[in-house]
């Protein structure tokens, strides 16, 4: 194993004491970034994530030009659905688009549920590439889509402001369901420990549409997997489950095998560590909008954001993805706000 | 004044001693209706709207054939932009489209902020004639959007995920949008007024995207100008407010002049009862997706509800408008449940 020689978010993630919390952004290699333009006019979605080379490159373009403290996979959540048997389209421009979406129990038990080692081992060569380029400036995270995300996508076919088909579906057909988001759960499992043997430090599960659910609801169709997924993932690598919208969930996942939760902007730094106990470490939660405003009042805002979080047990980010309209240098701002942070 | 033969709404609003809780629907005026789907084949949104004699109609289609408690206007929160000398498009199967959008102070002070009387006098012959309908059967409700989210609109000119363009635009230039908010609050306070005059028995304020602000964001650019309205409004007929996403906001807001709060579904009964120290009357909180489950279930699932709420000081309501896809006695099923109620 290389010797990582930035190790802040590890040690975030353990609870151990540090100088300065560290930071990443969620989506941080994409589209803001101008280099990641000029690869995208020239190789189209897929062949970005499937080429090691391309994927390697997008992965690294942040760590060396915006100076986040850990690289994260460039892929897609969607290869699972990909990986387990269903079309994705993913044009530019456009959502997601699943054409044979899952409606009964024959489109169930006909996708792949373990093929995860052939048709998905261009995500562990570049893992491996990846590793090798960062040569231990920071750590490398992986990552999948949460079942229930998944399920969103599998069962309404593409993006939604409800995906009520989606949730229809687990209203009216909950055993069926049950066994789609198990048979995602399964694979996901082996898919993220599969990373961590190619080379992830850590991973996250991005359970990016729990928020649609009540609390209720999400106690029944999203949480029992993310804590199978956290349970089963946790003796290989640290854990960090990310429900975006799902404040609500923070005192069960605070008492889970998960090494770190991450919260979106909707709660405050104060409100997420009463409802956690102050027992675990927390992620985020800067208004990604919030990118857009004058660079002195990115810092100052910032500055406040980890003044309420407090150094420890904290992994400064945005509450969501960073937007392709932000410029690069409110990113950087971003970055350099959390590591010139003076308590 | 007509006298109510069914007065449960205004009673719940007071915190007086009911039988069972009073129901309505958000959008229960709308495309889940086929008798409303035959008025929309015949004449364009705005006619629909601007047609004191269809508005009516309209108006009247859910009291009669869902049997809730309570008729709301059948209008939307976009004439106000319209009022103030937007152009707003409202094309079928598209979202609104506001092509003028607001950058600048000219533009905001091109803006009317008093003309109210005149065109938007059919607001009031509609109310007027839905009132002389209605003969006293259910109470009326009048409406409007609430600041922030028209500022949504008439800054980004469209729906959006995000509403990037909207925040970036109080983020970096705060006074233009507090004399946009506040230009919207004050012809607001005009509109209702007037509502009320007219025969609204009661109003709502409509705060629909709200949650994307952060609980700090959300008092600077949403919340003064929701508490304004309120202040100035309530004397003359009971106001519910309705932040959707902003369960923050209910501990602040149960302390202000509104008689009601409404809430989605992504807090329980018994949270947002605690955060409002059972100081108020909570309007909510069904998720709409859960009307597309079978009918046993949204029946159980009604009941819980109020059970968790409590008869008392209790709107039953969705989380937010209902869909079009909704079957029309699986509406009817969550009205009758909330009327079959035996605590």
């Amino acid at each position: 194993m290389t010797n990582l020689k930035n190790d802040l978010i590890l040690k975030a993630l353990k609870g151990e004491t540090v100088s300065r919390p560290p930071v990443w952004m969620m989506r941080q290699a994409g589209r803001y970034l101008p280099d990641y333009i000029k690869l995208r006019e020239k190789y189209d979605f897929f062949t970005r994530v499937q080429t090691p080379e391309l994927a390697c490159e997008i992965t690294l373009q942040p760590v060396d030009q915006v100076g986040v403290d850990a690289a994260i996979l460039f892929s897609d959540i969607l290869v699972i659905p990909q990986a387990m048997g269903l079309t994705v389209l993913l044009e530019e421009g456009k959502g997601p688009m699943l054409p044979d979406v899952i409606k009964t129990k024959a489109d169930i038990d006909a996708l792949n549920s373990t093929e995860v080692e052939n048709s998905l081992s261009y995500v562990y060569k570049a893992l491996g590439l990846i590793k090798s380029e960062l040569n231990g400036r920071v750590p490398l995270i992986g990552f999948a889509g949460a079942p229930w995300t998944l399920l969103c996508y599998m069962v309404e076919g593409k993006g939604s402001k409800t995906f009520d088909k989606a949730k229809q579906f687990c209203f009216t057909e909950p055993e069926l369901a049950h066994s789609l988001l198990q048979k995602i759960t399964d694979i996901t499992i082996l898919y993220l420990k599969a990373q961590v043997a190619a080379g992830a430090d850590l991973v996250q599960v991005f359970d990016s549409w729990s928020g649609m659910l009540s609390p209720a609801d999400f106690k029944l169709f999203a949480e029992p997997y993310l804590i199978q997924i956290s349970d089963a993932v946790c003796g290989d690598a640290p854990v960090i489950l990310f429900p975006k919208g799902s404040w609500y969930a923070l005192p069960d996942l605070s008492k889970s095998s998960a090494a770190g939760i991450g919260i979106d902007w909707s709660i405050t730094p104060a409100l997420a560590r009463s409802m956690t106990n102050n027992s675990i470490t927390l992620q985020g939660n800067f208004d990604p909008s919030k990118l857009l405003a004058p660079i002195p009042q990115i810092k100052k805002e910032v500055k406040e954001m980890i003044d309420a979080f407090g150094v420890n047990r904290y992994i400064a980010n945005l509450g969501h993805g960073i937007m392709p309209n932000v410029p690069v240098d409110h990113a950087r701002a971003f970055v350099d706000a959390v590591k010139e942070y003076q308590g």
